[in-house]
């Protein structure tokens, strides 16, 4: 496998653009996916019971026709608790693409991602519509469905399969509220390689568990999140089969491209200053040690302590002991950037300013070995600064 | 039911004190509450799994005895995650303390608070524990227990059960970080009346339920959080028994007492600068109310919102939505002081800078009705501000 740079189109027959529409003030907060051929598809969605009306509408679609391709998304405007007249808008818009694009309804797949409780404005919708091109500018899509994250989220693989090249590209934005209204998870991947939809939504989930599941900025599901793949075969690559090598090299593929963008949406978290990454070994199983793992990124105390540099192993053992799961906590051993902080669950004796010193960058690895087993987990997150609070606390304006 | 001044020894046959034994560097961080008589107890403890050494021997001792005679405090050192000497010394001061009283060990509870990790300090205890008088300052026991709460937390009410008057007092000490170490929430409560340990725990575990369990300041489950409840007899009422109208007297006493100071304690929140409460109406069920109520106030951006006087519904329908609650959420309302910002789970025009104005005192109730069945809950917590960001990020010095 190659990680080499690209865009969202870099795969074969994919296009893609991303432009001012109207939904923001100034920035680009229109952009669209569009491939040559109707393509294999995979998404999960939110598990907050309140779901934005682009994501009820991509669902049912999928479902329906169990291909896609085409993926329009705004920001800016959520489409979110709009009630009847936001569904309603939402299939407008899929409409009106559809109608453009000269394809089914069905083939089309929206995102939004902004405000919530807000109405799509149709003037807007229409305005960036009209300018659907099928060959654009393609990095500018990363850029059109960001909201207040500081930078575009893209990552670019490609892999041989026989004498095929395969590439995959995807692009995210972040978790954070963004606007201080609502916080959204979106990714996009697309990909050339030949793979049925049942297969891909299968490496999907799998592989959700680990890594966009396991990042966390401020502990808010949003009611947008979404990630969608869509696999469009151009490659002529033979089609990848579940139980095979190929699969194997496809799903390595893709967990590096999801992890790769899932850490990127929690380094960039609101009022972030540092990349927060877990590492739990041994632990009883799989699920136990993600759990644990993410109970420790997502606490309050840990992320305020990280922004502070202060190595504070005790924050860090309690939210092991709440985080739910099936843990002995009697053998636990702690590192902060490889310097052990606690052993076998008991104080030890470190340096602190040394430890604060390997706690200024801006990666910050803690590692926590339970002895209570053979598994492992990951999870990522960031540090809580004044720049959270103040981000979310500023009055609407 | 009346509301009285007063101090934790106020109920008949208890006294107690607080002084400065040298576990802090000035403050007053030791104290006492002894009854002249073996007391019927009931406790509920932390449900984290990493549990601190003196909430070990206490709940040990407390199944043994069924009884409690004098409960000892220190403040600064949470003797939590200390290993098998911590435990040592938790033995240790339970053994001093019944030798200086003249008692049985296992009728001495004992609680600590403060910094995780660090051994207790011995001489400290011993110098505090050989200035143990049966009589004393009683307000001073409610200073003695504080570490960063901005203010002690006392209650107390009586009641007549026939011609005796009841009394039930309670000392409570707050959630937040405190030292930036270790949260931890303390609550005592001594009674004066005539209730078999069976009953009162009952009792208790009923209310904690409804009270110090739906309050959260960070979302951290400290390992030294404990509640105990002693009551002495001393009264000489007729003993209260389950289902008379006598035990719905004593129950609405300390459901009272309990919700005082579990507000009092959200409302001293680490970075605190307002009382949130939420009222859950026609839920499902009474525990889908709770678990909607409690999401609500902890999350984050609801938090930094109401810290910002943002009358920010979405964020309000977004946490109802991930509480993981049984719930339909298509006919919600939500008012914010009693101003509508949301009907029918679609948006509402409301004045903002009236809400916003609205949104200025010290307390701010949220209401949330459900539409849903026939339950009620609450929730309380407080607003996320910088002082929390800059209390836990500090580094320990």
């Amino acid at each position: 496998m190659k990680i080499i740079d690209g865009t969202i189109a870099s795969p074969l027959g994919f296009s893609a653009d991303g432009l001012h529409a109207g939904f923001k003030k100034k920035k680009l907060d229109f952009g669209w996916i569009v491939s040559e051929v109707p393509a294999s598809v995979a998404g999960v969605y939110t598990t907050n019971k309140v779901i934005a009306a682009p994501l009820l509408v991509t669902k049912a679609s999928i479902q329906k026709s169990q291909k896609l391709q085409a993926i329009v998304v705004n920001s800016g405007v959520a489409n979110s608790c709009t009630g009847q007249q936001g569904l309603d808008a939402a299939y407008e818009m899929q409409r009106l693409t559809a109608q453009k694009l000269k394809i089914e309804p069905d083939l089309v797949g929206l995102a939004s991602t902004g405000v919530i409780g807000e109405q799509l404005p149709m003037d807007a919708l229409k305005n960036g519509l009209s300018q659907i091109l099928v060959s654009g500018k393609a990095e500018d899509f990363a850029e059109a469905i960001l909201t207040t994250d500081t930078c575009t989220k893209t990552c670019v693989v490609t892999e041989e399969f026989g004498s095929e090249l395969v590439t995959m590209a995807g692009v995210a934005k972040g978790s954070g509220m963004i606007h201080p209204n609502m916080a959204t998870m979106l990714a996009f991947i697309t990909c050339d390689a030949n793979i049925s939809s049942v297969t891909l939504q299968k490496v999907l989930s799998q592989h959700v568990e680990t890594t966009f599941n396991q990042i966390t900025v401020d502990g808010d599901t949003s009611t947008n999140d979404m990630v969608l793949v869509m696999a469009n075969g151009c490659q002529q690559n033979e089609e990848i089969l579940p139980d095979t090598e190929e699969f194997e090299k496809f799903s390595k593929m893709l967990r590096y491209l999801m992890a790769d963008l899932a850490k990127k949406i929690a380094k960039d978290g609101e009022g972030a200053t540092k990349l927060i990454e877990v590492n739990v070994r041994h632990a009883k199983d799989e699920r136990s040690g993600r759990m644990i793992a993410k109970s420790v990124v997502a606490s309050s105390l840990v992320k305020t302590a990280i922004f502070g540099q202060d190595p504070n192993w005790g924050r860090i053992l309690a939210a092991i002991g709440y985080a739910g799961a099936d843990v002995s906590v009697d053998n636990i051993d702690i590192l902060i950037e490889g310097i052990p902080v606690m052993q076998a669950s008991s104080p030890v004796a470190f340096d602190s300013e040394e430890t604060r010193d390997a706690m200024a960058g801006e990666l910050l690895t803690l590692t926590i070995d339970l002895h209570d087993g053979d598994s492992e987990a990951q999870a990522w997150g960031c540090d809580l600064s004044y720049d959270y609070v103040k981000i979310n606390a500023l009055y609407r304006t």
